[in-house]
């Protein structure tokens, strides 16, 4: 049937097309265009503000500052809401401020008939600034008589929590670490990333009515979205309706809620006027979200024999001025890694720290490529430490299926580490290309090669930190086709294809049979909060499963009404109803009946809201060679595989997909990409595609990727989840790559020219 | 509760303020606008047609003519199809058509970047014509040698029927006319009219991928124009996507599928570019749809004590060029007739013939209003001829609670007829205005005063003649309002307000908690054929009731598992869940709970699409003063009232709205609304407001409306139709007291200063 097929996007023609529409390929006649005036300083107050100048240009329609905004503190993360206060998020945000905190802050929204009007406005705005100190790291931050950046003080939260196997005799992890064998220990840092999706981010809002605002944006949680908005403007969440059309990628920077508020705000001081507010590259890179510096430091303790006994790690998250996702993105980091050595005891320590940088937020991976990247360069150490075989190394200590995660004390039911890291292992050739390394770099020479691994374990979702809610719904076409609506957004990762997969293989009928509903509207859409911690095959897929089984129940029973036979002997295959061999009608004869019958029948069709209360890890690895060129300090990476435990895959092609996307963004992660920020000012210097390096093709090696298919019995359909996953462990297998290849141990990333020739030259390789 | 209160409308502030959003108010980015290129002559065949100076516009995208367009024949009429072949509409149309038949009918279509363009280049294309005899009344077209219009003839179709009540001894109406003390008979004929509704016809269409089509139009009836463009492409009907803005009035003209299978076929040739086809006011009366002229010749017999025996009519229907709603009218004209005298026999004969005119289709009323026009005239002749008080007349032949429909077999369990005729008699004074105009008449003078009175019966929606099916679907926000869905379309008449209304109702909430999404979506929305046969509010009500029950449940199932309680214990009452007298919840806070409890709940929703086998006729009647200036021929209403019995109302102040709506249309019918064509050649003349002439305020009596409620046990609130109502009896009725004012009997309307003239002269007044 269906699933498991690697059938074709059903969005694929639309989106190679160009016929498929993003928001700002939506319009509205009379829509006005807003646009922000920032602050061209990291940290300081507003001392005046003029805006005649701006007021007075033909075509301005208004400008509204910081003074004329609801005084209301509102958060901004996509977390679904917590019943319980405590656990919600931090609330540190107005529209528009008059106490900046990082280069590119709102002080002011300029309204106009025209992006260039507005454009204009904002220039003629005149804002003068009392300068404050900048911080720009958490320790400059948290150091004594820093400024501070909000009431409460810079550090945003802060927690350890430690945990080792059930029924060990000693549990205590730096007791452990102070009694192995051998105990390696790092300082690692990592770099202010941006998520360079293709859409920018882009929103509009109109009202219909003197009570109800509609708006329609690029975002990955139309649901919270809708809610935030609430609080922010102080009106019920009902009164609120979000319309997420196609969307071109977000990878987390449309998790939070960014411009949806400003818009809501304009076209509800504006009469209901449709307000666009779309932010070129350079304002999304400044201004949106990005992914947080971590900087860790870890201690590792193993046996002589390799047997890894306790981990302790202690992170710095820098969060930029303001919470957005705050310290769950370092919660979630450290907490994700459990389940990956389950038979070593874990020491977890972090701190979220506000600096006058741009805003962190949840990013593909949320935490875990930081923390994976500690954790993966500490194996790495102990494996020559002892002088084993990294991969050895880790089969040694990977968890088995059926073991308990010692955080939560859950079974891990499918724990299919051990047989990626075979896998991979057989698959890259790790033997064969060692040889052949070895003989190379022995021949000496510019060009020295390296083999690296690294692997990890993530989460299906956020249960049970938070809800866990999909919804479906299924209505039936008179031609026996169906529509599919889901609360789960596509963005660009094929969800809507998955979910018609199961749609069509519960029903019985072909692909082409489902018409899934692609734009998610709070008014209609059955809830689920969005694209976001790689669960929605997972948790929307019960929903979609209820909804197909309640509409083929139907089905049944009325082809049953129409043909005297028990629905019980009935069955669908192929989109006609079948009893055994015989075939009774097809499904557009049903659907005919049950709608155009005069006495029997009714559109026939199957809703299902679904709580899921499971969470199961899914587990992979990387294998890397590498080429590095010590003169030129330039690192090349040769060839890479990930291999994935997402449990069953509902279409392999697309989780290809998946990998070859998460490998080039950790190809970038570790090798180029980093959003760099003027130490002393804090201002940002390369918001923008020129200077700041996204690989391009010709940066790629081939990419491969493998599947390791467990049947997780927690799952509709078996699978786990696959989307942030192949990002974890690329970073860290090219780095561990780029030592073996040097002999050089680099403990940050980028590893660009610069930061090689800086450790070349300090080792003595220059 | 909510029901039975004249709550103000869900639509009234979005609406007042300007801020509801028509079709003609939507746009997307790069649309491209569509004209007809239109037949001068009411006959012919093109027999040249050259594009080339249109094409080479600058900014004309295309020109397709009839010789472009598939070579498929399609009907266009507004009714649910019927699983019996032999019951399907007419196919005679073709998108563009090389054989015109009437002055309007469309060769070409023209599609360019704007709208003047697209004028421009109309006026480019270059067309010859052999002309063709033309015809413009039935006789003419079914009298021997006259040209034949369509392949089959330009008969449509003719039936007859007759019925006598149940027991009759004799029942054959003509043997009982041929033994009546006094018979009665006379001709007549009603005028082509034209609906006027504020909002032109407008479509425009475009398509997101390589398959499906999305159409946004101004239709009363989305999922029936989803399937008529499918039969028009030859393409599956879930491939078109047809979506509902607000609608700015129909009375049936946006029951035809007039503009949405060009835009279809447009944007399918077109790359998917969307485009939008809007009408002139010219346009909309000239080629989209009017009401059918009528013919008809009666007979009614009645003893000299005042009891019919037996009613007579034959009907001759003038369909113009095309069949649209076909025969459809005549026949349910005739149709509705018995239930009002159910003790009389009844025959009716009738015929519907193509002419070369512009198309007839549904109008408010479907032909009850021509054919009770016929009846009441009758009546009125009884009346005079035995010297009986025509309410008195009246009086003595409806028929009472618990008779039988002679022609259904039906018993009419609410037949509130008697005591709207008595309560219409008390309050319009009817025999205090006798004394008072009797003592003015008697007076002299060029003035002269008359009394009126009219009476009807009507169906509420089409079973069984068609499947009556209604959908609703209700989701809790989490403030514990809910979004409503209904398949039913608000196109101004109020539809929206009643089912919010019985949803507060059947939850317990204040109408203020309940959101109408008043868009309706094939995609999306529960099914239901859409705004017709007075229909909505009774065959919609099932399913609303049904939504809300199961939302209810749901919702106290929730309340019971976060309080331990029984469910059965509880209410809801106030937006509270109650369990007696205590307090134990607010819908929010269940809302709350069933989202984001993260182990127990799920969305609360309820959805219901159910079939309606019922169909209770509606009764009602109108009393009418007019004063006629006989030398000046001109008839003015003075005094108006409409009695109705539509069963339970569900919101006075609506149904108050929709009686003064066809008060209006119909004294307009009465005196004034005529479309002009000339006889000769087939032309219209009058396709303007200022030519055409809809009475305007200065020209409106007060309008008064009265309610007599049954409790009509078929429905589910109680309620039976009264969208179309308001209009039967009116015009009767002032052409009654015309009668009565001037003793001239004048047999057909608009009783203008034209027609009164020829019969005042004949009558030796003038």
């Amino acid at each position: 049937m269906a699933i498991g097929d690697s059938v074709r996007r059903v969005d694929g023609p639309s989106k190679v097309t160009g016929r498929a529409r993003y928001t700002g390929d939506l319009t509205l006649p009379g829509m006005r265009w807003a646009k922000y005036v920032r602050s061209p300083i990291a940290h300081g107050r507003v001392t005046r503000i003029d805006t005649s100048k701006a007021l007075a240009l033909p075509g301005v329609d208004a400008v509204f500052t910081f003074q004329d905004v609801p005084d209301v503190l509102f958060p901004t993360a996509g977390h679904p809401w917590h019943l319980d206060p405590g656990h919600r998020d931090v609330a540190d945000r107005v529209l528009l401020t008059g106490h900046v905190r990082y280069h590119g802050d709102e002080v002011a929204v300029v309204v106009a008939r025209d992006e260039l009007t507005a454009e204009q406005a904002v220039r003629l705005v005149e804002v003068d600034y009392e300068e404050l100190p900048v911080v720009t790291t958490p320790q400059a931050a948290l150091a004594e008589g820093a400024p501070k950046l909000h009431p409460g003080g810079n550090l945003l939260k802060s927690h350890r929590f430690a945990c080792a196997p059930p029924g060990a005799s000693v549990s205590d992890p730096q007791e452990l670490l102070a009694q192995a064998d051998v105990t390696v220990s790092g300082s690692y840092h990592t770099p202010i990333v941006q998520h360079c999706h293709l859409e920018n981010h882009v929103a509009y809002a109109y009202m219909e009515d003197d009570k109800r605002i509609t708006i329609v944006s690029s975002t990955q949680i139309p649901h919270i979205c809708r809610r935030v908005v609430g609080q922010a403007l102080s009106i019920p969440w009902s009164r609120v309706r979000v319309v997420k059309p196609c969307v071109g990628g977000g990878f987390g920077a449309k998790q939070d809620v960014v411009l949806e508020p400003m818009v809501a705000f304009l076209t509800w001081k504006l009469g209901g006027l449709p307000v666009k507010l779309e932010l070129t590259r350079e304002e999304c890179m400044l201004a949106t979200r990005t992914r947080h510096a971590f900087d860790i430091t870890g201690k590792l303790g193993v046996t002589r024999e390799g047997r890894i006994t306790a981990i302790s790690l202690e992170a710095f998250s820098n969060s930029g001025a303001y919470a957005s996702h705050g310290h769950s993105i370092a919660s979630a980091g450290g907490a994700k890694c459990p389940s990956l050595y389950p038979r070593a005891a874990f020491e977890f320590a972090a701190s979220t720290v506000y600096t006058n940088l741009p805003v962190a937020g949840a990013m593909r991976g949320y935490g875990s490529p930081q923390v994976h990247f500690a954790l993966d360069c500490l194996v790495e150490q102990a494996a020559r430490e002892l002088g084993m075989d990294p991969v050895e190394l880790r089969l040694a200590n990977v968890g088995l299926p059926g073991e308990t995660n010692p955080l939560n004390k859950r079974v891990i039911t499918t724990h299919g580490i051990s047989e990626c890291l075979r896998t991979g292992r057989d698959a890259f050739g790790w033997e064969r290309r060692r040889a052949a390394i070895d003989a190379h770099n022995a021949a000496g020479g510019p060009l020295r090669r390296g083999l690296g691994v690294a692997n990890f374990s993530f989460n299906t979702g956020v249960y049970p930190v938070s809800t866990e809610l999909g919804g479906a719904r299924l209505i039936m076409n008179q031609d026996g086709t169906v529509q599919l609506m889901v609360g789960a957004t596509e963005i660009g990762q094929g969800s809507d294809t998955v979910f018609a997969q199961m749609a069509a293989h519960v029903l019985g009928i072909p692909m082409s049979h489902v018409n899934v509903v692609s734009t998610q509207d709070t008014d209609l859409t059955p809830f689920d909060p969005g694209a976001y911690a790689s669960r929605q095959t997972f948790t929307c897929a019960p929903a979609v499963k209820g909804a197909a089984e309640q509409l083929r129940e139907r089905i049944l029973a009325h082809a049953a009404a129409m043909t005297g036979r028990d629905a019980a002997t009935l069955d669908v295959r192929d989109a006609v109803v079948v009893c055994g061999d015989e075939a009774l009608a097809s499904l557009e004869e049903v659907s005919m009946d049950a709608f155009y019958h005069k006495d029997r029948g009714a559109q026939l069709f199957g809703e299902c809201s679904h709580k899921v209360t499971a969470n199961p890890p899914s587990f992979g690895c990387t294998f890397v060679e590498v080429e590095v060129d010590v003169p030129l300090c330039r690192a090349r990476v040769v060839d890479i595989l990930n291999v994935h435990d997402a449990g069953v895959l509902m279409n392999p092609k697309l989780a290809e997909g998946q990998v070859h996307g998460g490998l080039a963004m950790g190809v970038g992660w570790a090798l180029s990409e980093e959003i760099l920020v003027d130490q002393r000012s804090g201002k940002v210097l390369n918001n923008n595609l020129l200077d700041y390096k996204v690989p391009t093709c010709l940066d790629m090696p081939e990419l491969s990727a493998l599947f390791v298919q467990t049947q997780e019995p927690s799952s509709a359909f078996g699978s786990k989840s696959l989307g942030e996953p192949p990002l974890l462990s690329p970073a860290p297998a090219i780095r561990n790559a780029v030592w073996d290849a040097t002999g050089v141990r680099v403990d940050e990333i980028p590893m660009t020219p610069k930061v090689l020739f800086k450790h070349f030259k300090a080792a003595g390789l220059l």
